[in-house]
């Protein structure tokens, strides 16, 4: 089959990966679209040492299983189910996991995918594939809610203006009155409806938020957000970046500030806001390749102006 | 008057420091007794470039006022009471504030000192001078409680045996059944009563505690606390270190969990249990210096074995 292949800091369309073989709790999945993600961008770059196929973005049909025919998203933490992590209700966090096209698990820029059966989700017909391919980040921005109470009243600045950042506004605007995204790119927070915008560079450090969001993907995003965030107030950390970093820790203690680490979320719940509308995802498609193209495709989401590409698989 | 000043990094004991002259919200109060804090350590050290009397642990007699001629200790935050953040009833975190010993506000290593009146906690008879001098640190460690929530079942650990690791071990071993103190100093764990304890060589990255309490003082604190708790879990930050520290953030985001920055706490729960005996401090008191001995004490202090130095003011 075709893939996108990562070797080292080699990335390369390969026409004859092997096709992956599902194991018995797994069922193959044609991939139909898939989404390039930051996270991607940061393995390229040596986060968590991964090699293999990239991806974990993806809507496709199932070839196999209880949905045979269907088509489907998938959640990428596999996981073994039977540890004290899994049996005390965290298995997303399972010791033992897998990730799609993270960690241990070929990725969904392929023809195809093996995905564990518990890990998938139908996706209803009015949702198209270009939609339900955000379900993956639409999740992690609905992780948030899960992790912190949403004021109606709180004042809440996302920071970053790209893929993820976007989706965590439109998310928390559905619950909090006062949402700020604070970027450097205009005409990314131009495509922001229903939220005010601000450019980082007229942003002073008023430590005036009740809630800061910081989907940077950048190692200042937390510095900047201790500039933003009021005393006794909470930080969502949605950055993951390669390798070490550097800042003073002592505001974080002065100022009594709450940190929250936030990963993926619930797909469920994504599903339910793609599907009635809730979250505008087609605003943020800025090209899309064929999976034969796939190198250029994360190319083109390297580059500054870019938000969502998409890879198509035919 | 008596007190123990710093210069830039000169410390000296003055026999003919001005005494301070309270405003018309403060009190004047005669020390009895302070207690050296890791925190004046740091201060010495550069840390928030303080200059003036140091001190903020103190018990002492009010001069003036309604508690006149009564014993007290002080909270050490003074706010201004009229801005949004002390309107918002987060008064210790006032933008405007001066703190004793800390910030713009001369401290208690001195024959006296000035505090708002509306910081004073008047100390019942039953507390001895030298327990009531523990009255600030203890009430630190119950602001952990304030911040999370403490389940009886959770798996507990206090990184650092000093004063703080100390006090928090007893705050939190009142609440939970698994606490567990991991430091550097056989004969400061062996003071701890009523709690696991462990050496830091002998501790694995087990990524198994719900709750991490980091009472180090030292830049290396938040890391083994981020290798000790588990997904999901929470690390309480005490330690304020000066300067910038370099770790690596992913795994806050990986393993989801919340970093609760936590400073000073309530004196009246603090009063209450040094009352009730529920705290023990006196096998903490390490050693005591007359004031005009002060920088001896801080000298006793900065050495590895020692727990609180308090200092008599006669």
């Amino acid at each position: 089959m075709r893939a996108v292949v990562l070797e080292g800091s080699n990335l390369s369309v390969r026409a004859d990966h092997p096709s992956p073989v599902p194991r018995d709790d797994e069922v193959l999945v044609r991939v139909t679209r898939a989404g390039v993600c930051e996270t991607d961008l940061q393995l390229i770059k040596g986060y968590m040492g991964f090699h293999g196929v990239l991806g974990h973005e993806f809507v496709g049909v199932a070839e196999a299983g209880p949905f045979k025919g269907r088509r489907v998203v998938g959640e990428i933490n596999c996981s073994c189910g039977e540890c004290p992590t899994c049996q005390a209700g965290r298995r997303s966090h399972c010791p033992n996991r897998t990730v799609l096209g993270i960690l241990n698990h070929d990725g969904a820029f392929a023809d195809y995918i093996t995905v564990p059966q518990r890990n998938l989700h139908v996706v209803s017909d009015s949702i198209a594939d270009d939609v339900a391919v955000f379900t993956e980040p639409v999740a992690a921005a609905f992780q948030i809610p899960d992790q912190v109470y949403i004021d109606r009243d709180m004042q809440v600045v996302v920071l970053g203006d790209g893929r993820l950042g976007n989706l965590c506004a439109q998310v928390l605007a559905r619950m909090a009155k006062y949402v700020t995204v604070v970027g450097k790119h205009p005409e990314k927070l131009a495509i922001l409806s229903d939220v005010a915008t601000k450019l980082l560079k007229d942003v002073e450090p008023d430590h005036a938020a009740d809630l800061v969001v910081d989907c940077t993907g950048s190692p200042t995003g937390l510095p900047t957000a201790l500039s933003l965030v009021r005393p006794r107030g909470t930080i969502v950390l949605k950055t993951t970046v390669a390798g070490e970093q550097t800042m003073a820790w002592a505001p974080i203690v002065i100022d009594e500030v709450t940190i929250v680490g936030s990963r993926c979320g619930p797909f469920d719940r994504a599903l339910t806001a793609l599907e009635a509308g809730e979250i505008e995802v087609l605003p943020l498609i800025s090209a899309r390749y064929d999976l034969s193209r796939g190198v250029e495709a994360i190319d083109h989401a390297r580059s500054k102006p870019a938000l969502k590409v998409l890879i198509d698989v035919k």
